[in-house]
Formats: structure tokens, sequence, C-alpha cells
């Protein structure tokens, strides 16, 4: 169990960082983890299985492709253990197969939207959404992108960062100049946090004001999603609940101290309605946001969720 | 003509600033320029006016208050010099009594559109909506306030400050998350640059995004804008240019030159259409944004514009 | 005094009601009283005319015709108490003969919007709206109405009973099939209680959504409204106050004292916002919303409102 | 057949009413009568089938329930008529538990979109909207509910009943102030009389103005539906029809005699686009109105329907 | 009296043609035979100067020019006939100065709307709109004209050549096509027949449908519009009637004639809600739609209008 | 392999024309052709089958329905030559009788959504669209249609004769006079080229600007739209290419050649948005636009499109 706790630790304490990269970690973990129970009984290695899988998933509450990962990679249908662990096994390479690939097939179904010449909008640092702007620009097609600054956490300059080493001609602009600037933007192109079964997007705060400016402005907006980004427990109902962050990250806390008066809020993500969404492009192809039941069904299994 | 250079050199370097400021300044430095000129025949006392007046309003070509400020001092009907500098003497103190007057006359009249509990987001950091807010609150109304950070100069903490002083509670946020919390908003208060003549609101940039959201959310938003703050050019046609500002306010310069396919766009003001806004609270009482015309026409004077 | 005191108190008592009514009434008695007091000094003059404007206003708090009539009525220029009553006497004739032309010229105006065959919804019982279809059924335009219940006080039967005596084909409807009705509307025509600067409408609750239904099928929505209809205090910022009526207009009281967690929050007027509003049908023309300033400085004039 | 016609009449004199017992009367109507006809022939036996599902359905033909409930019981692949006939009574036990689950499922989904604090806008009586009301308030969250009177019938007074027994706060208001109060309202929840498969919403009238009214001021809107609710015809086009019912219900019979020229439409339903509702909360779940075929193949099935 | 009749009957006939044109013709008309009316008595001289202002009026009856120039060249108050006359004289030079040069003063104002390197769109053949482009390209701005034809009478391909002898670079589409480019436009540029007192506008028949796409993508339209081209009469509610067509201008009228239930309907016009239009660029200076009133009232006079 | 490259050839020519009956000739080619190869082995068979289907799919780039015909008619699991044949000619015959049938279906479902009285307003010359109305109209149901001229070529005048023919009243109108006329439509009906996995519909150009005048005045799009006419590789993130076509079509090639600063920009096509779209109509129901992908993977399969 040392491995798994380490791996829960590592991610709880974000030396394992990133909707994928944790993911990942987690299948293996628990993979590696279920190897190590083959002289249990049947009913002792159930109970270690979901007791493992429940320590994974309580590392970081919010995320969806955590307990996406773990459920997808504990479910066994054969009460034998040793059957049970190959299943495990086998769902677990299945699963980091795809989600390794996941950003090179989002990469080519998105890139395929890009026409010559088009400008496109992105917002903070996704790598589904830049795996398709990348992969839009080697296919030889003359782009050039707007990324946001992205405040509190500033992650445009990291993606300004990776599109200049990509080649990519790039105008940095602050999170209020959006709607100024959309009417020089063909398409906009952000990734996902999470995606509710109404197709609703959870992303970084200030993605609902891009998509609302692009509607305006009778601009498309695609969504960059792995499968694993979809949330089957929104179907029960559940709200994705939005993270409220540090005032640190906003302002200077010893000036904050001064002024008894004033607090300060900094909620993490922030939710786009489905008809501000032109298309979500995944890694099984390209949907449209009222599809997100039929993506969970077939890619993520309706098995996770408890309907009684 | 020293003191008008003077005057003219200060608000070019910026060491007199803001709209009302600069255009009181202006004002004085023309009266008392003139006042100068008493022993000059009429033609050389146009001559020097109109220089005196172009001198002004060239140190800061985009703002409308500055031009306005000067054209309502020096218009003058006698051929009489001293008559004529009488005349500008009065046209000046009559603006700046007006000009010092025009923010507690806002106050009041915006104050009546606030309710007891209302919940106002403000942007950036402006005079006549802070007056507006404080207003209300000095009447005993329990208000408190949403301000941005107003990124890149951050003059939302400005604002924050003054609210904090004046005991209102006060929330500060980035500027992505104007959409998410637009829920929680009773009312939007802004202020102005500068007005056209169809009502469009020229203001600090992420102001139209934000009007965007209240009007998505059915929230009422006030402009607060002095009389002297509408422009009287834009019935000629003329388009309110807005202004590129530095880089250096988004971007550490040192990173920005180790990116050679990035540059940076940091426009200084955006342009909000009439239908996003429902009242302008002027000095002179509150306003749909069609009535900018009448507003300039009554208060201004149509004289200051070139039809031919 | 003893009219002035009888007209108040039938106007508060409501033995007087309707805005028309009351607004000529009161003229009547300010004109009337002012008449008593030709032997006063200016001071004491203006003491009582005032004090007198005053307790006429007070009868009724919200509605705006009646403080339009008295100040339409007191407003003198001389000082020569003799002159300022000849004044009075005068503005309460002009104001009473308008209000009584008031409805026809509506009437006139209005009917000119109807065409051939159109389908006409209307809401609650309005002189005036009611005024533009007979206009227009008398003029031999084969009309035809579709019009509201109006709970809770059900005035739409008061405005079936005048349609049908009319001979003018009618279907009443309750308050929620104006959606689903809609559909074969041709036009809306409501009246107003009051009309704010901005061209926002106060009138009977339910008319915001009926214009919200029209404009949503993209049905013009026509507001027939006396000058002395609009309010000159909005231009100050005053918001128009919306009267809470009891609840025993919409339940009975025995059963709502059983049910100790219900209460009744029973609204009488809604604001229905100048954008879905085409035209406001006056005694004096036809305009946009946007207009309301023209009308009350033109018509009602400036000299109402302090904006110091 | 006693019983069978006994029910039918009881369904069609409304001694049985409501969307939910109409169904499982059908449907223990038709299990029972099957069980009566074990010694006949196949053929005999599929006639008799036939005859008995089309006299159920007959009975009320507008209500959608009711067929499916018939549709559900009636399907057997066997034409052995003893196993035929436990297929029937299979269908029957599991559509009479499912739908007595129903809105205890439906509850519990949708009670997880409310939240602490949330003012849930309802209209007319759904069990299933009062359902998540009720569960959401015994999981201890504080909500207050506001209640249409929901004029002809006034069903509004039998829920804010309801309401006040489970000890939640209730406002009462007439259906002509929703969009005044909707600034007031997190959440719209109501019923379902159909769905379509466009997701249109068939539902008590004035549901449609209400979803109107929150989607102008950015407010969500759940459909609280059985699964039994959904309509498989419209699959082949089919159009709900909207029933008209009687002119009493609106006004006096005797004071309509009076009145020639007026006469009253009183539709029971209407329809809601399907862009105005959010989520349809179901006992199998929540889904966006696009999901509504997929609803109906998965759990009504498509042979339900005839596509030659 | 002659050359009166012969104006009107070139007028009638159609050798005069062109709002302008037409215009100036008349106004030189009436002045002409009012110079011939020296002798008469005051009485006699008003008969038969109404006379032949009705004959004027009476040849076109839907064109807005034709009678505002009447009126404004008619109107006088002196009651001495030689005087009349002068004002006649005066008013016809006014007029007709003003007119022609009305052109060149819409081409300098909305050029100042116009970018180096926009793209505009335009419908049918507008004098006004072409001056607009016109005096932007002169000013060596860098732009671009997409024209539609204009079924059914392709007056397009007059715009395409005037533009293309200006040198101008233009794309010709078809009126069907105006959507799917409505994506590389800037901005949009077209004429009027009339405008309307709430700003709404009639032109050309496909007008409406170019401003609703512009809409729809946030790109703004501006009118060009002499202020002759405002309607005072529908300050009075006057509707603008749409004039309906020959067939013959849509189909071959043999090929109309064998099928004998077909008809072809063939409307002139449109009319463009004032929510669709920007701003109106007039001889007298920019306006947005809602100032209509205002440019009647200042620059044709509510003295053409009978308010009783 | 003669009649192979015959029916590509005629194909390409366009002596086999519109996507119907294109789609059934290279079905039946690639099944003739298919059953010439029974004594090949496996390899060489499928190298020929894949031949076959490449030459047929590239006679026409742009149409769906035609590689929709090939990749349904090829398909096939055995391995063993004469077997795959046999599949072939199933799946050929399959997908005849159901293109056959298509139209008829598509009528029946589609006219269910008609009612007595609709004024229906169609574009273009649409088979699927036509059988519709004349479904309609032969079940006794009183309509009447607007049909659109449809420039450049002008199939508008197709449409009406077919309409003359089966005796229903028709009105033809320019396509500038769709949104004047529309609010007098009830229902627009239209066909479709292609249907994108989004539910966006590539369809006639002119057709989404109808579809917006519907919104915008409430109406209810239907699409007419085969099965095989929506696109799998749309699911790929393909966009649908709008072809150019000729300038011919447009104006003169004589005229053109006079203006050198003049071109056209001739596009076959427009791109509808799913939100503009109620119902799809195919032969296998009605559906929203949302469920275009699972119209795609029930009735084409998605083992037509490479997701790797």
């Amino acid at each position: 169990m040392y491995n798994l706790m380490a791996t829960a630790e590592k991610i709880r304490n974000m030396e394992i960082r990133g909707a994928g990269r944790i993911a990942v970690s987690a299948s293996a973990a628990l993979r590696d983890y279920a190897q190590t129970l083959s002289s249990l009984s049947p009913e002792e290695f159930e109970k270690r299985i979901n007791e493992a899988a429940r320590i994974l998933i309580e590392t970081r509450p919010t995320a969806v492709s955590l307990p996406n990962a773990v459920a997808l990679t504990k479910k066994h249908s054969s009460r034998n253990v040793k059957e049970a662990i190959a299943e495990i096994v086998d769902n677990s390479e299945r699963f980091i197969k795809n989600a390794n690939e996941a950003l090179e097939k989002i990469g080519k179904v998105g890139a395929r939207r890009i026409r010559d010449g088009d400008v496109i909008m992105t917002h903070c640092n996704s790598h589904a959404a830049i795996s398709i702007i990348k992969t839009a620009f080697k296919e030889g097609k003359n782009i050039s992108v707007i990324a946001t600054e992205s405040r509190p956490r500033r992650q445009g300059l990291i993606t300004i960062r990776e599109l200049n080493d990509a080649g990519i001609p790039t105008t940095l602009i602050v999170d209020s100049a959006v709607r100024l600037l959309m009417k020089n933007v063909d398409l906009v192109v952000v990734g996902a946090d999470s995606i509710a079964v109404n197709g609703a997007l959870v992303n970084k705060i200030g993605t609902s004001q891009i998509a609302m400016a692009a509607r305006e402005a009778r601009k498309n907006v695609l969504v960059a999603a792995e499968t694993y980004k979809f949330s089957p427990n929104t179907i029960l109902g559940q709200i994705v609940e939005i993270e409220d962050r540090s005032s640190d990250e906003v302002i200077d806390s010893a000036i904050l101290k001064e002024l008894p008066n004033v607090k300060v809020k900094n909620p993490a993500f922030d939710v786009t309605p489905p008809e501000y969404i032109d298309l979500i492009i995944t890694d099984v192809g390209a949907f449209p946001p009222a599809m997100a039941y039929i993506v969970i069904k077939e890619y993520l299994g309706l098995d996770m969720i408890d309907l009684n």
C-alpha cells in the first residue's frame, strides 16, 4: 500500500498536478496496489480496493478526472480475485493508453475546424486547446493567437511561451480586453475542467465571459476536453462546486490587512452555459454540448453512478 | 503666456491628471491668459486666444473633457476685447463652478437609483461612480460593493481603499470573475471617459463586458458622467480613438524580449454600446443614452462643432 | 379652503379615482382655492398655495398625474397676487381642457397604427388604450381584441364589457395565456400609470411580461399615455416605487390565516423596460420611449424639478 | 373484463385522476384483464389485449402517461399465451414499481440542484416539482418558495397548502407578477404534462412565460418529469394538442351571456421551447431537453411507435 | 400655372425621378408659381398656393421627400402677398441649396465612421450611401465594398458600376448571400426612403434582413439620409405604407399565366427597426435613430403637422 | 467495370443529379461491380472494392450523400468473397429501398407538424420539403406556401410549378422579401444538403437568413433531410466546405469584363446554426438538431469514420 499512499500524498500536495497526470498516476497506483492483493479473499479484496479508491478520490475532492480514472480502473465483474486483478490491470492500461493519446487525437480533430488565416482566442493554459492550435499550425495553416493573461495566476504567460516556442504569432492581452478584441477573432478555443450532463462547461474563471462575447459577435467556441473530463455524477443532479482560492493570489495580504471593510472573492472556475458552446472536441470525436450524456454513457459508463 | 505654457506642460507630462482636474486647470489657464491680452487689437486677440486654445487641446489629444473645457471657456460674442475678456472670465468661472459641483450633483441624482440592500458592481476608479455609492451609503442605505481589480493598472486597489475608508463593505475580484458574480449584483455603476452622440460609452477597458454580463442577467447599468464628458465632435461622425498603452503595463519587458513571436495589445478603453446602458447620471440629471445629443446641445452647445 | 380639503379627502378615500379624474379635480380645487386668496400679501399667498399643493399631492403619494397636475396649475411668474391668481386660473383651465381632450387625441393618433384585420391584445382597463381601439373600430377597421383578465382585481372584465358595448369582437383570456396566444396577435396596446425619463413604463402588474412576449414574437407594443403621465422627477434619479396592495385581493383572508408559513406579495404595477416598447402614443403625438425627456421638457416643463 | 371497463370508466369520469394514478391504474387493469385470458388462442389473445389497450387509451385522449403505461404493459414477445401473460404481468409490476418510486427519485436528483438559501419559483401544483422542493428542505436547506396562483383553476392554492404543511416559507403571487418577482428568484422548478422529442415541454398554461422570464434574467429552469411523461409519438411528428377548457373556469357564464361580442379562450396548457429549459429531472437522472429521444428510446422503447 | 402642371406631370410619369431631384423640382415649381400670384388678394393667394401644393404632393403619394419639400417651401407668416412670396422664394432657395449640398455633407460626416481597411456592405443604389463610401476612398482609406444584386430590379448593377468607375474594389453577391458574407464585413452602409419618428427605416426591400444579420454578428449599421427623408406625419401615428410593385419585375408574365395557383408579392420596401441601426448620417450630423423627432422638429418644423 | 465507370462519369458530368439519384446510382453500380468479382482472392477483392468506392466518391467531392451511399453499400464483415458479395448486395438493396421510401416517410412525419390554415415558407427546390407540404395538402389541410425565387439559379420557379400542379395556393417572392413576409408565415420548411454532427444545416444559400428571420419572429423551422444527408466525417471535426460557383450565374460575363474593379462571390450554400432549427424531419422520425450524432450512429454507423 506504500505506493498508493505515496501517490495519494503527491496528488494531495500538488507534487503531481494537471488533470491528465493526476488521472494517470491514480490509475497506475490503483493497478499496482490491486496486484498486491492476489492472496486475499474476494470479500477482503473488494473491501481493500474500494478503500484504496476512496483514498485516491479524496485527495482532490473537486476534480472530475480523478474519480473518473479510479472508477474506470477499479471496475471488474469477476468474483475470482485473480481474474478481478487482471481486469483491473487491463482497465488501467487501457485508461493510461487512452489518456496518453487523448491530446494528440483532440489535436487532430480540433485542427480540422481551423481554417487558414484564422485568429484564435484562447484562455488560461489548456494542454488540449494548445494541442489543437499547434496541430493546425504544424499542418501549415497560417494562424495566430490572442492569449489572455488569465489573472490571478497569469497562466497566460505559460501559454504565450509555449506558442512562442512553437513559432506561432501570439498577442497577449489582459482579461478585460476580451470583448474589444473579439471583433478580430475567428474562433475561440478553450480547455475544460469538467463538463456536466447538460453540456455546461466548468473551466478557468473568465471562460464564460469569453464565450458570451464570442456569441454576441457570432464567433464559434470550441471546447477541448478529454472524455475523462465529463462528469457522470451530474446525471444524478450533482452541482459542480466552484473552489474559492486564497486572496493572496489577488492582492498582497499586507495591503488587505489594512482594509478592514474589504474582502476578496477568488473563485477558480466559472460555468459556461451550453448555448455559448458550438462543439466539444474530445479524443473520440466532436460533439455538440447536448451530447454529454452520450459521451458519458459510451466512454465512461453509467455503472459509475448510482441512480438508487 | 508663462502660466499657459506651464499648465500645458503639466497636463502633457501628467503632473495634472484626471479628466476633471485637467479641464479645470485648462479653463483657468485660458482665463488667466486672456486677461493678459487686454491691450491687443481685436484681430490679434482672436489669433492669440485661438492659438492658446490649440496649445492646450493638443496636450492630450484623446480626452474629450479638455477640448470641451477650452471651447466652453473661450467662446465670446463681443468684438470688443475688454468685453470678450469679461465673457471668457465669466465662462471660466461658470465652468469651474459647475465642474466642482458636478460630483456632488451626480452623487445626489445617482444615489436615488440605489435601494437599501443593493449590491453594486463598479470597475476601475471613477470619482463620479464612487460619489454615487458614497452618497447612497451616507444616506443610510445598507449597501455593499463588488470592485474589479481593473488590470493592467489595477486602479481597483485605489477604489477599494476609498470605499474601505468610507466604511462601505467591499469585495475585490479579478476582472475575469465579473460574469460569475453578476448573479449576486443588483446594479452596475461605472464612470465615463467620453460619451458619443449615440450614447455609446468610452470607458476603461473591460467596461463593455461588465455591461454585457449585466444585460445578460437583467441587471441595470448606470453610467456616471459629467456633462463635459459628452463628445460634440461625434455629431460630425468623429470616432473616439482607443489609445494603445505600453506593453510594460501587462508584462515585464525582459520576459517579452525573450519571446520573439509574442507581442502585447494593451488598449486603455473599450466602447459599450448604448443598448447595454440604462441611464447616464449627469450633473444636470439622469438621461437615457439616446439623449446624448440633447445634453451636448443644451449644456455644451452646438457652436463647438463645424457642420460645414 | 373647504373645497380643497374636501377634494383632497375624496382623492384620499378613492371617491375620486382614475388618473385623469384625480388630476382634473386637483387642478380645479387648487384653482378655486387660489381665487379665495386675493387679499393676501405675496408672501402669505405663496405660502398658502404651496401648502395647498402639498396637501393635494400627499393624498396619493405614488401617482404621477396628481403632482403633475398640481405643479402645472400652480406655476406663476408674477409677484402680484391678482396676476398670479390669473395665471393659476389660466393654467388650470388649460390643463383641464388638455386633459379632457387627451383621450380623443390619443385615440386619433394611435388608431392610425392599427391596420384592417389586426388582432390587438390589451391588458387591464386603460381608457387611453381603449380610446385607440374604439377609434380604429369606428373608422371602419375590421379588428378584434384579446383582453386579459388582469388578476387580482380583474379589471379585464370592465374592458370586455366596454368593448362588447362598442360592438368589437373580443376574446377574454387568463393572464397566463398571454404567451400562447401572442402568435395570433398583431399589436399590443396598453395604458400607462407613469413613464420614466428613460422611457420605462410603470403600468398594471403583468404589462412587462406581455411586452416581453410581444418582443419575443416580433409584435409591436404601443403605450397610450397622456403627457401628464410622464414623471419629471425621474430626471432627478427618482425611482417610481411599486405599491404593494392587500393580500385580500389575491386570497381569502380566512384561508390565509390557516397557513402560517404563507404570505402574499401583491404588487400593483411592474416596470416595462423601454426596449420592449415601440411607440408611446400621447395627446401631442407618437414618440419612441427615449423621447420621454423631450415630452417632459416641452409639455410639462423642467421648472417642476429642482436640480440643486 | 369487468374491472377493465370499470377502471376505464373511472379514468374517463375523472374519479381516477393525476397522470401518475391514471397510469398505474391502467397498467394494473390491463394486467388483471390479461390474466383472465389464459385459455384463449394466441390470435384471440392478441385481439383482446389490443382491444383492451385501445379502450383504456381512449378514455383520456390527450394525456401521454396513459398510452405510455398501456404500451409498456402490453408488450410481449412470446406467441405462447401463458408466457405472454407472464410477460405482461412482469411489465405491469415493473411499471407500477417504477411509477411509485419515481417521485422519490426525482426528489433526490432535483434536490441536489438546490443550494442553501435558494428562492424557488413554482407554478400550478406538480407532485414532482414539490417532491424536489420538499426533499431539499428536508435535507436541511434553508429555502423558500414563490408560488403562482395559477388561474383559472387556482391550483396554486393547493401548492401553498402543501408547502405550508411542510413548514416551507412560501409567498403566493398572481400569475402576472412573475416577471417583477423573477429578480428575487434563484431557480424555477415546474412539472410536466408531456415532453416532446425535441425537449419542448407541454405544461400548465403560463409555464412558458415563466420560463421566458427566467431566461431573460439568467435564472435556471428545472422541469420535473417522470419518464412516462415523454411522448414517443412526437418522434413521428405528432403535435401535442392543447386542450381548450370551459369558459366557466374563467368567467361566470351569466355574465358572459350578457356580452354577445365576447368569447373566452381557455387553453389548459402551453408549450415551453427547449431553449428555455436547463435540465429535465427524471426518475432515471437529469438530462438536457435535447436528450428526450434517448430517454424515450432507453426507458420507453421505440417499439411503441410505428415508423411505417 | 403651366410650369407647375408640367413639373407635376413629369414627376407623375417618372420623367423626373429620385427622391432628391423630385424634391428640388417641386420646390422650384412652387416657387415659380408663387411669383405669378403677386396681384391676388391674400385669401385668393392662400387658396392657390395650397391647391398647387396639393397637386404636387399627389403626384407620388408614398414618397416623403416630396411633401417635405413642398411644405418647407410654402410656409410663410406674412399676410401681405408680396412678403409671403418673398418668404416662399427664400424658402425654396434655402431648400434647394441644402438639398444640393446634402450628399457632400453626408459624405463627409459618414466617411469619418469608416476606418482604413474596412469592408463595407451596401444594398441597392443609394446616392447618399455611395457618397460616404466614395468620400472615405478619396480620403485615401483602403476600403472595399460588398454590394448586393438587389432583386428584383437589380440596382446593385448600377452600384457596382459607380464603384468600379471610382476605382473601389467591389464584390457583387446575390441577396441570399448576405448572412454568409457578413462575417467578412466591418460596416453596413445603406440609404433611406423614409425615416419614421421612432427611427425605423423604410428602405429598399431586403434592407431589414441585412441589418438583422449585421446585428447578429455585432457589425455596425449606418443609414445615410438627407433631413428631408424624415417623415413628420409619423408623429401623428401615420404608418409608412409599403408599395407593392408589378409581378413582371419578378417573373415573366407568360410563365405566371400558366400557373393559376401562383401569384407574386413584390413589395418595394421593408421596415428596419431602430434597434438594428447604430447611426443615421444626415446633412446636419450623425444621430441615433431615437433622435428622429428632434431632426424633424429642428430641420423640418412641427408646423408641417396638424396635431388637432 | 464498365458500368461502374459509366455511372461515375454520369455523376461527374451531372447527367445523374440530385442527392437521392446520385446515391442510389452509386450504390447500384457498386453492387453490380461487386458481383463481377466473385472469382478474386479476398485480398484482391478488398482492393478492387475500395478502389471502386474511391472512384465513385471522387466524382462529386462535396456531396455527403454519395460517400454515405458508397460506405453503407460496401461494408461487409466476411472474409469469404462470395459472402462478402452477398453482404454488399444486401446492403445495396436495403439502401436503395430506404432511399426510395425516404421522401414518402419524411412527407408523412413532417405533415403531422402542419396545421390546418398554415402558411408555409420554403426556399429553393427541395424534394423532401415539398413532400411534406404536398402530403399535408393531400390530407386535406387548407394550407398555402410562400416560395422564394432562390437566386442565382432561381430554383424557386421549379418549386412554384410543382406546387401549382399540386393545386396548392402559392406566392412567389424575391429572396430579399423574406423578413417582411415572415410575419405572415406560420412555419418554415426547407431541405438539406448536409447536416453536421452538431445539427448545423448546410443548405442552399439564403437558408440561414430565412431561419434567422423565423427565429426573430418566433416561427418554427423544420428541416427535411434523408438520413443519408447526415455527415459522419463532421464527428472527426471535418468542416463542410462551401462551393463557390461561377460568376455567370449572377451577372453576364460581358458586363463583368467591363468592370475591372468588380468581382463576384457566388457561394452555393450557407450554414444555418442549430439554434435556428426546431426539428429535423428524417425518414426515421423527427429529431432536434443536437441528435445528429445519434442519427449518424444508428442509421449510418460509426464504422464509416476513422477516429485514429
